[in-house]
């Protein structure tokens, strides 16, 4: 169905001296960069980092944005009102988007983080946050987020643009769910069979269920993750394999630079 | 020598549930805003209201940054290196940048806060990283600073715009430097001495030293205070001294809106 | 019924350089404080002041532990797993007890704050780490909580010492329970109505519903507030109005001095 | 001239998600483990896994108190008012004594981390600020620290007990300093160079300086490093090394259980 497919993994999760997975291996491997942006990880000079080093391989800077909750790195929900919320993403994304900037380049995309991407699948209230926040700052920039979320309704109804993800590791029903964890079939262990879903994703627009029935899965993206060592061996078996079956990985997103800096500029 | 002056204060100092001083009613007597950025103060919420109420008085918005230290209020020197200070200055900019394009504006100046004013005066390494920070981003931004400072030296090396401030309630040597306030004569505390200090300086381009010589100030801007209920009945009354004196009160530098947000957007 | 009652408020819930609520007032006023540990408020030298204060006034400490949320003050509910809320209550009783001791008493009782407090009046498995938290560092502590909670029953299968407190301004259900903030007669607004409904439980450990049945509320402790100019007026009407009837205002519990700190002393 | 030698090193200096170090195995090195205490790194879970590891192993738990400030980790000097020093060590030490307590043990010792250990070197009202926090919680307590340092020096003036570290991997002058790092000879590399010249301090408690004369090092532990795959093999090789040259590995200090939890109690 498409020859071409998008590989997106989170980047620049450090905080000060402490890192967390290998940025420099996962950006040869996608093309989009979901790019911490301080509030759950990340601090100015990994972005500055990792946002030059996406630019100059032409992998696509998205900001991840996430609950302020560092001890937390944003994986616990987060009872944050609404208006708050979308002043914490309008924060985030600002943030990014200077050391984007700097790198020549611009925020290309949004998605939310850990236990925000988990919330806002049915948390209608914090999907509008979120899409608000989005759509002041960036008014029609893409996002990536589940099928069928109240997040990807949201950013539709703001004028965003909703781009689905696939997951290569994850097992998904006849009705194109994912398998819940607690179940049989949730996770795909075997780095073959990982490299196949893929491979079968991108030829077909389908997966295999667990039942073997096929279903339609519409994703121009696919999540990788890089915060284990097998996981970033995954991730870089899945690009191989991509490539050798003879699919293009590209972003779906590309992040314009600045015509100039005049527009941002005061002036005496 | 000149029949305008700027004012400008410190303003969306809290953070949380926290306040500090009256914003509302110093917006209604400045024209330039020191806002906080979220490292020593500040937080998403109040950038957003602070730059929205500004832009609707004509207030000019600047970026107060601030070493990242909420504890101490950016009150601590803070040995950090000047690489992570650069990088904590573009995205304290960054962060405002969103909220004042929000506005309809942009980040027209960049103020030093607390310690890192004070460190900047003379710690050339900690001077040039914040001007490096400020004009990677936003290219000849008008900064403002103390006289005869490292920090205004290495933003003009830098290709900004310094421009000096002075200070209401501060007295002067004859050599047009600040009496250290261990010394006689350091802080005038009568009003009315406060405010004709302040005219005179519209009018003239000099003060009183404390000796009763008169010396150049080359102040285009005033700081005046607001954190203590005396201070912004002070500011206040500066402000209308300067009026009644027939003295224009005016921004030493406007902050434009980007002609379109489309050098911002991401696209499929 | 009785003769004695405890009134508590919230007090040090500043934080660096900034103020929350008039805490000097409020201490002349109640007989046990609620001191934040540093999590959603309160700083070490805070803490150590108001222990000193509270210490030498004879007004009871007592741990006010939150959820580790600075920029919420406490007041979002925060999923965080249950060992971990258990690990953040210890630590939080731990700095505590620390200036609690150099102000010659101890922590008398907890009382979970703002969010977290509301969480455990339902949710078992938080309050179950609370009170775990709890009876691990000092077990058959007092705590102080609603009546007919989680918290409360959580705390006594854990050792610990349930108290019920009761609020000088909420209406009650002939059940018992308060009336929800979204229905009429939730909040008492008139001083005099405040003082005679906490004089009224004093004396008869009833209160008006309000349906007007009177219902038993088996209360040692009412909480009063002092965040706002208004609420500290009338917590101080409310401590006249009791001593005024005759009641003896006295904490529910005392937090006893070490014999000695050998024991938590190192040796060579 | 002694048979037994303490080693010492920086342990739980993980935050949240992020780990730093390998804890597990240097807890199987080392006689004492500086734990850090939430403010420069350390998380409440993981100062409880800590305590509990070194009790069960019979290291001693020492507070490795450092500047809160966790995005430097500790690392950056902070000209924090002694005041406010005083009581950020009070702070600290409080916290870890409530997971020691958990664990059956108790803070045996204190020594400062980064930042902080450099500044009390020379900096006389940051370093009696540090001994006073100490002496407050913990009279008498053994505290660690360098050789003719003002920490030292104000340590015994408050009445607590200094013990000096030596640095396995360091070069001394002929005066029995440190060689600063910046001319050669500063530091050890060569493994076998490492381990020969803690044995030759722990059997004649003097080591060869870098022009080959011997000099007296009165050092009762020594500090071996771990947040580096090599230094921790280093540690291991020394603590072989010392046992196969027949010296004692044993701590300087010991943390002793509290006798009963009476004085921790609030009663009703």
């Amino acid at each position: 169905m498409t020859a071409t497919l998008d590989l997106n993994a989170d980047l620049g999760e450090g905080f000060g001296v402490w890192r967390l997975g290998d940025d420099d291996a996962l950006l040869e491997v996608v093309s989009s960069a979901n790019v911490a942006c301080g509030a759950h990880a990340g601090d100015p000079s990994t972005m500055r980092a990792v946002c030059r080093r996406a630019a100059g391989l032409g992998v696509s800077v998205g900001a991840h944005v996430g609950y302020a909750d560092l001890a937390g790195f944003g994986r616990r929900f987060l009872d944050v009102e609404p208006a708050r919320l979308r002043d914490e993403v309008v924060a985030q994304i600002g943030v990014l988007q200077a050391f984007a900037s700097l790198a020549g380049t611009a925020v290309a995309y949004v998605k939310p983080h850990g236990a925000l991407f988990n919330a806002v699948v049915e948390h209608r209230g914090q999907a509008v946050a979120v899409a608000a926040g989005v759509a002041e700052l960036c008014p029609g920039l893409p996002v990536l987020g589940l099928a069928d979320s109240a997040w990807l309704d949201a950013a539709g109804e703001a004028g965003l643009h909703p781009v689905v993800e696939a997951y290569a590791d994850r097992g998904y029903t006849p009705a194109g769910r994912l398998v819940p964890r607690s179940e049989p079939g949730a996770l795909l262990t075997e780095p073959a069979a990982v490299v196949a879903r893929v491979v079968e994703l991108a030829r077909t627009g389908t997966v295999a269920a667990v039942d073997g029935t096929r279903v339609a899965v519409a994703a121009r993206s696919v999540c990788v993750h890089g915060d284990t060592p097998g996981a970033a061996a995954l991730a870089g078996a899945v690009r191989t394999g991509l490539l050798a079956a003879g699919i293009t990985i590209e972003a779906f997103a590309r992040g314009r630079a600045p015509d100039s800096v005049s527009g941002r500029r005061g002036n005496l």
